[in-house]
């Protein structure tokens, strides 16, 4: 008799049938109806609605002890006079740490299985993801401007390849080259930052016209938009993931097309921040590959993957007067499987052969019965506490919500210590 | 020593103090640090969030039966082709009874302690919402053409006629006249519904200027859009309650606040359904009454209140390019007292006076973490599985997320069995 790692019994699937899901080293191997084998372990999912886990292509995990701070501010104000001095005060191995597991529990929590992450000290928010045993992508953000880390750009371009190269090989976590945004580097930063992303084989990712202002200062150093100034210096490709891309042209959307770049839509801190809304049904009209983030915290306010893809199914159709606009199965596909496949993971489907990331959700709440078509009953009213399993590349993370491999209760009481010290700086720096 | 019917201890109010708040007969009668006092019933809130609960002041509570059904069509294909074939075959006091219990669980579960509801057999609505302990503001649809349970405008009016004064004098269930729209009632059947309303009393319900092709169709049948329309008929006033409201020009906006026409803002409907985002920020600009609702299941595809208040703050931000469009305070206002208000309700607000109506939350949890400002953290980042505790009146409702009124096994079981039914007529219906 066939011996899996894990079976997953009776599960509902996406196109609305019951079937059992067999996984083996990490991959989905059999689907099929009463599968009997051994199994290293077994899960119960009657009446349970299985669906692909969640990708967050774009955050700022450690940021998750500063959430929700500067509330009501503008992007530009809300990074100068709010969180660039809190980062600048409190940023360290520790803070990134205690932040890093905070934001885990609370994405496990919600169904994701990858996240994208730029911040500092990174080497700690790899040694969290590998203990929690979710996929990470992750570089140490450079920028042209000193800060408690690094002074010059030389400095930080030295500190991302440190990290890169030490986390290089890893099962589940990779490095990734993160200048931070155009307007925070400079031309030869972002040329020394992709030919190390180059040299290594990794993914850059980046922030690229997330407001209108950008747009303009861009503009006005470089003679020209930041689609085509990124192009024109040679730096977009099918390897870099653009965080935000709310304004782009028509042009700039040819180009992104063409060559073939990821964009990372956030459209509830596009909305908090006031940035404005990117135009995703053209993207993905044009064929442009599109996945989903939250961003950081401090910005969202949570990392809840299934309220930004609520969001963006309904926002989109709002605003296009287009009821089609973002169909519940497009909108699923974004925030799954195009996130993965952004950085070359064949998963985000319940289908033999890919890797064995999925949640399941519990519908036995009122505002999910009638269930009459899961995906859209998902999309469209489910929250992130229904969602009861998450398994990553095999492994069960949460189950009955309960957390495998974190310890929530201790991270809980340390995010509230550092929580107390924020709010007296925060009361200090007002008064 | 005093005596109180309800007491709770050490609650974090909006402002950030952590006060008891004792009740008499409905009412909050005080709010201070350590009440010592005998209490019918007493709650510990200590680490808990206290707020008004919600007001949801438009919705269709028995079609969460229909919950999701014809996701991704616009409002008019969405209606015609799928809602109304549908209810001819369901529509029965059995079927109204079974939604309005699956719809007050979850409403109840998600905070909310009033709702504005139009459907059809209104007296199943309140006797289940009487039996449940929630205020409800209910009306009998009015039509002009022919239903199954009407054929003629006056027998429409009879049946909304003897609905009001059969629930006249109640305690938590008040009678609304609810002519359905502009586009489905004649002017005669309005100025009809407006008389019936005055005579008996009451506030007068109905859906206002929610896609642009009922402007068009208003301004093609009777030469004016419909405010000026509504106007010209003598319609309005401060007895209005006007849903969705998403396409008013300037001069319509004065009317509105001339008028003191009530506004429900339901936000995620009009997105969902493509109608439309209403220019909310503008309303409160000019000191329009908005308050919020989150229309039926079958078009938002769920009945909470927090997820439509966390969309309202931040959609109009990004609509507007404006991070203080709708900052928290006011977003939570909106969701809260400004819809008691409308209905001549004073709760809403945690104050000695008010009627004692409010939720607790429990931020012991990872996406509530560390908690900065209760009120942002709330409308930004909780979801509505965080509230502990829902009190109507005085009365709990909900605690520790057990239901005191409503047997939430049976409910589910049924709407299951209902679910059955529409599923199988669905399937011979497209086939
Ligand atoms: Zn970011
Ligand atoms: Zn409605």
């Amino acid at each position: 008799m066939e011996r899996y790692d894990l079976l997953i019994k009776k599960a509902l699937l996406p196109n609305g049938k019951v079937k059992d899901i067999a996984v083996k080293s990490g991959r989905f191997v059999k689907i099929g109806s009463d599968i009997e084998a051994e199994a290293g372990y077994v899960i119960n999912a009657s009446g349970k609605i299985a669906l692909p886990s969640f990708a967050n292509m774009h955050t700022h995990v450690p940021m998750s002890l500063l959430r929700g701070i500067g509330a009501d501010l503008p992007l530009m104000d809300w990074l100068q006079k709010v969180i660039w001095p809190l980062e600048g005060e409190f940023v360290s191995p520790e803070f990134v740490k205690a932040g890093t597991e905070l934001g885990l529990l609370e994405m496990i929590k919600s169904g994701t299985t990858l996240f994208m992450d730029m911040y500092f000290y990174e080497e700690e928010v790899g040694k969290v993801a590998k203990e929690a045993g979710i996929r990470a992508g992750l570089g140490f953000g450079i920028l042209d401007f000193p800060t408690k880390v690094a002074k010059t750009p030389e400095e930080y371009l030295k500190r991302a390849r440190e990290f890169a190269e030490s986390f290089k090989g890893e099962e589940l976590v990779f490095p990734v080259i993160c200048p931070h945004a155009p307007y925070t580097c400079s031309p030869q930063t972002l040329k020394k930052a992709k030919e190390l992303a180059d040299e290594l084989g990794l993914y850059l990712h980046i922030h690229v016209a997330e407001t209108k202002d950008e747009v303009e200062r861009i503009r006005e150093e470089y003679g020209n938009t930041p689609i085509r100034y990124l192009s024109s210096i040679d730096f977009l490709s099918d390897r870099v993931l653009c965080a935000h891309m709310v304004w782009l042209d028509e042009e700039e959307m040819e180009i992104v097309k063409e060559r073939d770049v990821k964009v990372a839509h956030c459209p509830e801190s596009n909305l908090k921040l006031a940035s404005g809304i990117a135009p995703v049904p053209e993207y993905i009209r044009k064929g442009i590959h599109v996945c989903l983030g939250t961003d950081g915290s401090a910005s969202n306010d949570n990392l809840d993957m299934l309220e930004e893809l609520s969001t963006m199914a309904k926002l989109h159709k709002g605003v296009s007067l287009d009821a089609k606009a973002i169909d519940a199965v497009t909108a699923l596909k974004v925030a799954t499987q195009n996130g993965f496949s952004a950085v070359g993971i064949r998963a985000g489907r319940i289908e033999e052969g890919y890797e064995a990331d999925m949640i399941l959700i519990d519908p036995e709440n009122p505002h999910l019965q009638p269930l009459y078509d899961p995906v859209a009953q998902v999309v469209y009213s489910a929250q992130s506490s229904d969602i009861d399993t998450v398994i990553c590349r095999g492994k069960v993370l949460m189950e009955k919500r309960e957390l495998k491999t974190l310890d929530e209760e201790r991270i809980l009481y340390e995010a509230k210590i550092w929580g107390e010290k924020i709010r007296n700086f925060l009361d200090r720096y007002k008064g």
